[in-house]
């Protein structure tokens, strides 16, 4: 069974796509919170670009912390695993970087992922969705797992045109640009933001506003 | 007398299954838990696959503490050692971790494992087993090594059509797609769950739910 | 939309010039700032002199705080996590190290990056901007990306003339010779400097005096 | 005088067995405690696996201090440096495992160890030893030094028959399979256990049972 | 105008002299002083052996504190960055030192150092300057860079009867032997001495005499 | 003038000798104690084996430090830096052991090295001299840089056969076989025991006794 879509919703447990020299592969993002003191442990036979994408998700997601309803001493009060299965396996590059802020966002707010929605995008630390390779491949591999819904970037749509019809049709392909809408498909609630009280020394320095507000410090 | 079952149920001590260039063999994993303050080491020639197939082994385990009758706090109370004897010869893969976690599991509730039982297969955080190769050479070696039952995942139980009939009369051969099926047929009794309270900061964002209630959280 | 000025002027983000084989291109930086305990992260597969040049440019920042307005506790009680998106890319060299800093005063100050600036320059401790190769390429990738004005190395002016007509006057190209001007420039608003108090042991061994008083303590 | 056996019994002063291109060697193995924080520092032009049956070595004396009459709290509060003279030559594999584990006895309880015993053997974390290679060099090499008794692994006795008669008749050989055995033979006394309280948080999960002890812990 | 000497008196540059494959060359060393904890961070795509002078560059300089004036507990208050620029250029060897050192005693006084003075040379944890390779090409390089005074080890004094005589009579050459000299030719003013108590603790196993009265404790 | 005997007696500054390709040399080694908190630097292009000699010299001396007049606690309230001038050399080997453990009593212990006094050899935890290769070169070396004495180990007195007369009139050569009398012949006066009051832990686990008392705790 392993290859194909989940049995269940379940937390942390996120659906990536891979490409390989064979072809597509569904890629299993495993994430788990523990009682801990702010420790990251990544596993999986990993390359460093991949490893570096989930230190950028788990930046960008404590950085949105209080968007999502997370306390931010949350962070030092757990320690995360992320593990990407099948370590015989040596994995690498950036598309599995929304795929990974996703398992972070689930075990930091309990909330289960949906079972049938793949993803694959670059991640960056403000939570924009950067265009990835081999689009075809995993959308083919997609479907024969029995995925739903994938999420690509929207800078790979324009490459939608080269795609079987009959891949098109047995999926919905949701292009996303932010990981605002990556959250909004993938989880199945959306989080609640909370409020947080600033640290009175934060007070000059204001840490970056919410998404939403930016424009409200734009200056021209 | 090495490379054959233990003579004893011993705590920390379990029975792995390895492919090698020469045939299949008998792998000792042994656990050992020390005061301590949290540290974790690993020995015995190991390659980064394997090395990380144990960490995955031990989050999984700490995450699941409660169900095993663990106390959290132990965790950090604790030093554990992990080592694969015979160091002069190299080894990697992520086959042994279930192994891994089986002898985590053995140290931390003080169970013994049973002498007679091997096992191969990979782990997940979530505590599923992933399917292996060199079935064929290791329950060869698993009958030569006087072992009566072997654990393998439920996703090789296809290869068994190629397994010689002696092999599979002469030792039960049990196919297992979780760890909670591998803790029930490798301890010799089976650990009992224990009440603790979750710390507060701990109520929105919930640690996962136990194995058995999974579905309850699902959403379609 | 990846490779063109950003759409609106943000926190932490700077538009960098990079040279590659095939080219000039746009090098988006994201700096992003976290309650934490003072640690750096920098990510995006960069190799040890891009690394180096963010060091050192945070040492610099670090060294002007109340110049820019920041009270220096605050390095102590955040995290900064720099990141340079595209991971595929292997990124190096010092020419990206104005860029840096300008994204380490944003996140720092919380005054946002004007989108239609672009910067390349290598960036001392002190705060001088050295030149850097590939003036020319850089510049045609620019004005390619929609950018308005590009800040230059003083000590590249002198490259300018082999620079096609229609680049420069399609854009403001701006010779600077130190940070000072980099702030000025990029910035929304120029930081204000705030009073605080020496350390009582920093009496004898000052810090170094501010930039446009160092003529005050030449001696001859 | 290097080379040969030892003129005087010391504490933390182990005579091991080397296999070398050029035939067996002694191999004198240093400990040293001193007054620290835990410290295990091991030196001496050491490979991998060598380090690692140091590693290996130290745990099993530290799991069972009590029963070798060291208070578990002295592990804190000494630093133990391991050493094994003559730098030029690097030094690899797991066969002096016993070696170290009899230093490190030696050295935690104070007691000298004959300086007229040689052993060779690998150990396990529970204390067992295992075969090794090169037996005949290394019997020979102790001949020649000197060495009255040789410590070696049970199962190695079979490849006694292929040793000369006179190196047989020339000294003690004894073939061991436990720690326990190594202690007996080659320290100039028997450390006496002592009592020591377990921690509360240590009543479920119980520390191994003393060696002679597991049986009781047997369940079939 | 880089390469070329400053134009200004400052705190913490100094200018070294370097020699590639195509000359000799100025070589501009920031030093720059922060609060903080101890911390000392090199850069500037430094070798091992440059990164090793830096660090006895600096234990000299500490182990000196109060010759300098400076309060000892200042080292564990302060953090401190040394750079070397232009990062694209791989930089080696131990002919810096001087250099470093002066850098270091400039951050830690506050004293500027001489804009038209270039030095190079090794430096030994004592505070000797030893001897170093390519001084023609050095001294060539400080001429056409504007210097005024090149500090030179005395042991290469013996290698200026090579050197062009428009070379010589266009600057100053000093040798040197001690780092005492270095520190009065280089800086704007020469550091005052501080009394500073010993600890108790010191009083048996006293740090060394300052170099002045090391004959007083010659015993022969 | 480097390459020849001190000119005077210092402390922490001792003559090693070396054995290059080239034929032998005076090996500067230079010891220097600062206020700190036990940390260890070693400098001047050093290979691993000499790093370690280092590390084995240095746990030496802390394991004797009552025997050498030093208070135990001494240890971890300095920083000790050993560094190897002429960094463009690489250097390993253990030969520099004894030197290295002269350098740091020399420091701990406030007394200055006799400047004529040269000398080679591995040193082992115990404070044993081992044998050291390339004793004729480095004798030729001692005697070209007016040394006056040398300490060679006694295990290379046989060697002394092939040395040419001349050179053996023209120096002292001493063949020593424990620190003990390295430290006797090679500082300008004998570091004087003081008492040490044991901790309570450690009534049962002894520390080694004294060297001279050895002989007390052998048992037969
Ligand atoms: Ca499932
Ligand atoms: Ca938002
Ligand atoms: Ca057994
Ligand atoms: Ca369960
Ligand atoms: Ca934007
Ligand atoms: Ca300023
Ligand atoms: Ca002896
Ligand atoms: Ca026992
Ligand atoms: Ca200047
Ligand atoms: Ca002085
Ligand atoms: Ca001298
Ligand atoms: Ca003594």
């Amino acid at each position: 069974r392993f290859g194909e879509a989940e049995l269940e919703d379940q937390v942390g447990v996120v659906t990536g796509l891979a490409w390989t020299e064979v072809g597509g592969e569904l890629l299993t993002i495993e994430g788990l919170m523990m009682p801990g003191k702010g420790k990251m442990t990544v596993t999986g036979n990993l390359r460093d670009v991949m490893k570096e994408s989930i230190s950028a998700a788990a930046s960008y997601v404590r950085s949105r912390a209080i968007d999502f309803g997370v306390e931010p001493p949350l962070f030092e009060e757990r320690d995360i695993h992320v593990h990407v299965p099948e370590g015989a396996t040596p994995k690498d590059g950036p598309s599995a970087g929304i795929a990974m802020a996703t398992a972070v966002i689930s075990v930091m707010t309990g909330i289960p992922v949906r079972r049938d929605v793949a993803m694959t995008g670059e991640i960056t630390l403000r939570g924009r969705v950067l265009p990835i390779g081999g689009l075809k491949e995993k959308l083919l591999a997609a479907l024969r797992g029995g995925i739903k819904t994938v999420l690509i970037p929207a800078d790979n749509a324009k490459d939608l045109a080269d795609i079987p019809d009959n891949v098109k049709s047995g999926m919905e392909i949701v292009p996303v640009s932010r990981m605002d809408e990556v959250v909004r498909r993938a989880l199945v609630r959306v989080p609640e933001p909370i409020e947080w009280p600033r640290r009175p020394a934060a007070d000059k320095a204001a840490v970056p506003a919410a998404e939403g507000d930016v424009s409200a410090v734009t200056a021209h």
